[in-house]
C-alpha cells in the first residue's frame, strides 16, 4: 500500500471512529432540552476534517497510546473547536451563513440556541476529559485539563479571536499576524499534540519540547494554508464562505506576503516542523504524514 | 458577638478575599488582548453577593479545609456564574441593560466582546480548578473538575437556561418549573457545596449525600426567593432590572403559587435543608447561617 493511501485509510478510520465517539459523548437529541441537544449535535456531527483528532491520534502513536484514550482526548479538543466555530459564526462575530456545507447553527436554529450550544459544547469538552480514562495517572489527567484550558482561553484561542476581531481594517505586521494565529488556531493544535502525547508512555522533557515545537510550526502552517485556500478555493470546495477574509478586510498571510511567498512560507514551516521529529524515528511517521497533509490539503 | 453580626463579618471577609483572588486569577487589563481582559474583569470584579463562594467556604468549614484551596475552588464556580450572566444578558437572550448596578458587558463593551469574554471566563474556571492546589489527591481534583463541568453544561446550568428560554410564554407546571431551576441555578449551587467539601477531610458517602441534599434544597430556596424579590424589590435594590420575569412572561414561583405560598415554600425548603445538617453538629454552623441568609436576603 502506498504511503498516501495508507494515510488516507488511517485518517478515514479515525474520522469514522470520531463520529461515533462524539455522537456517544454528546447528549441525545431525544432528551430534554431537545433543541439545545440537537443544536450541539448539529454543530459537531456529520463532517469536518477532524484535523485536531488526527493530531491527537498521531501523537498517540508516538507514545503507544490506546485508541480509546486517544478517542476521548480527541473528543475534548474537537468539542472546543466546534464550540469556537458556532460562536465565531454568530451575527455579532463573523456573521457566517455556511459551515461544512450546511447552514451555520444560528441560521439553522436561532442566535440564543447557538450561544447556549457553544457554551455547552465548551463545557462538554472539559466534562469528557475529566470524566473518562485518558491516561494512567490522575496527576497527568489534571495536567491535560490544564493544557486544554490554557489553550482555549484568554491566553489561547479566545485571546487570538479577540485580537483577530480588533484587527479588522487595521494594518497588522507579520509578527503581529503570526502571534494572533499562534493563539487563535495554533494553541489548540499544540494542545491536540500534547494531549495525545500524555495518553501513552511518558516522554522526556526534551522530547516533549521537540514535539511541542513541531506542533507550533504545524499550527502556523495550517493557518498559512488556510489563508491561501481562502483565496484560491471556491465556496463549494471549502464548505464555508470563500474569500471572506478579504471581504472583511482582514489581514492574512496572502495579503501581507503575496500568494507566492505565502506558499513558500508554508513549505518552510513544514520543513522546520519535520526537523523537530528527526530524533523520533519510525514512530513519528503519522505525525510527518499529517504535517504533509495539512500543508498540501485542498480544503 | 451576635450570630448575625458574626455571619456578616465572616461573609464580608470572604467577599474581600474573593475580590483579591478573582483579580489575581483573571488576566491583567494592561496585557493584550486588552479589551477582552477588561471585559472579563468588568464582568467579575467589583460586586456580586458571592453566594457560591460563600457556599464553598461554608462547606469547607465542615471539612476543615484551608482558605487558599477554598478560594481557588470558589473562583472556579464564581467564574462559571459570571460567564453565565454575561451571556444571559446578551441581546439574543434576556437583552438586559443593567447588572449589579452597572451597564451589562455587551452594553459597556459590545456584543462580540461580551460573547468572547463569557467564553473565556468559562475556560478560566476550568483553568483555575486544574491549575491550582485545591485538594490533597489528584484523583479528587479530577472529580472536582468533573463535578463543575457536569453542573455547568447541558445536564446542568446551560440545560436549565435552554429550558428557561423555551418556556417563555409557555405554561409550565410546578414540577417542570422546579426541574428547570434545579438545572439552571441549583446545579451550580450544589457544585459549590460539593467542591468545598472536597477541599478538606474526606466525608463518608452518607455525609456527602446529606450535604448534597442540603445543597439541592438551598438551591431551590434561592430561586424561590429570587422570584419573590423580582416582584417585591425595586431595581435599585436588586442592582438588576426588577419585574423582568413578569415582563418577559416567564413562569415563576410567584406566578404559579402566588406570593404568600411562594414565601411559605421558601420557609419549608429552608427547614428541610437544615434538617439535612442535623448530624453534623457545630461544624455545619456556617452552612446553616448561609441557608438562613439565602432565604431571608433582601437583594
Amino acid at each position: 500500500m502506498s504511503a498516501r493511501s495508507d494515510f488516507q485509510t488511517w485518517s478515514f478510520a479515525i474520522q469514522q471512529q470520531m463520529e461515533l465517539a462524539l455522537g456517544a459523548v454528546l447528549p441525545p437529541s431525544d432528551h430534554l432540552p431537545q433543541r439545545l441537544h440537537e443544536a450541539m449535535r448539529y454543530a459537531v456531527l456529520g463532517g469536518g476534517k477532524r484535523v485536531r483528532p488526527l493530531l491527537v491520534f498521531a501523537a498517540g502513536e508516538l507514545v503507544g497510546a490506546g485508541a480509546e484514550r486517544l478517542q476521548y482526548a480527541a473528543c475534548a479538543v474537537e468539542l472546543i473547536h466546534a464550540y469556537s466555530l458556532v460562536h465565531d459564526d454568530m451575527p455579532c462575530m463573523d456573521d457566517d451563513q455556511l459551515r461544512r456545507g450546511k447552514p451555520t447553527v444560528h441560521v439553522q436554529f436561532d442566535d440564543a440556541t447557538a450561544l447556549l450550544a457553544g457554551d455547552a459544547l465548551q463545557t462538554a469538552a472539559f466534562e469528557v476529559l475529566a470524566g473518562r480514562t485518558v491516561c494512567d495517572e490522575a496527576s497527568d489527567q489534571v495536567k491535560m485539563l490544564k493544557i486544554l484550558a490554557t489553550a482555549s482561553g484568554a491566553a489561547g484561542m479566545a485571546g487570538g479571536q479577540a485580537i483577530d476581531l480588533a484587527s479588522v481594517g487595521q494594518p497588522l505586521s507579520l509578527p503581529e499576524l503570526e502571534n494572533m494565529h499562534i493563539l487563535k488556531t495554533g494553541a489548540l493544535i499544540r494542545a491536540s499534540v500534547l494531549l495525545g502525547s500524555y495518553c501513552g508512555e511518558p516522554l522526556s522533557s526534551t522530547e516533549r519540547e521537540r514535539l511541542d515545537r513541531f506542533a507550533k510550526l504545524v499550527g502556523l502552517a495550517f493557518q498559512v494554508v488556510d489563508d491561501i485556500l481562502d483565496v484560491e478555493a471556491d465556496t463549494a470546495t471549502l464548505g464555508k464562505t470563500a474569500g471572506k477574509d478579504a471581504a472583511h478586510d482582514k489581514p492574512t498571510y496572502v495579503s501581507l506576503l503575496g500568494l507566492k511567498q505565502a506558499k513558500q512560507r508554508a513549505a518552510e514551516l513544514e520543513a522546520e516542523a519535520l526537523d523537530c521529529l528527526s530524533s523520533f524515528g519510525e514512530r513519528a511517521q503519522r505525525l510527518r504524514e499529517l504535517a504533509h497533509f495539512i500543508v498540501h490539503r485542498a480544503f
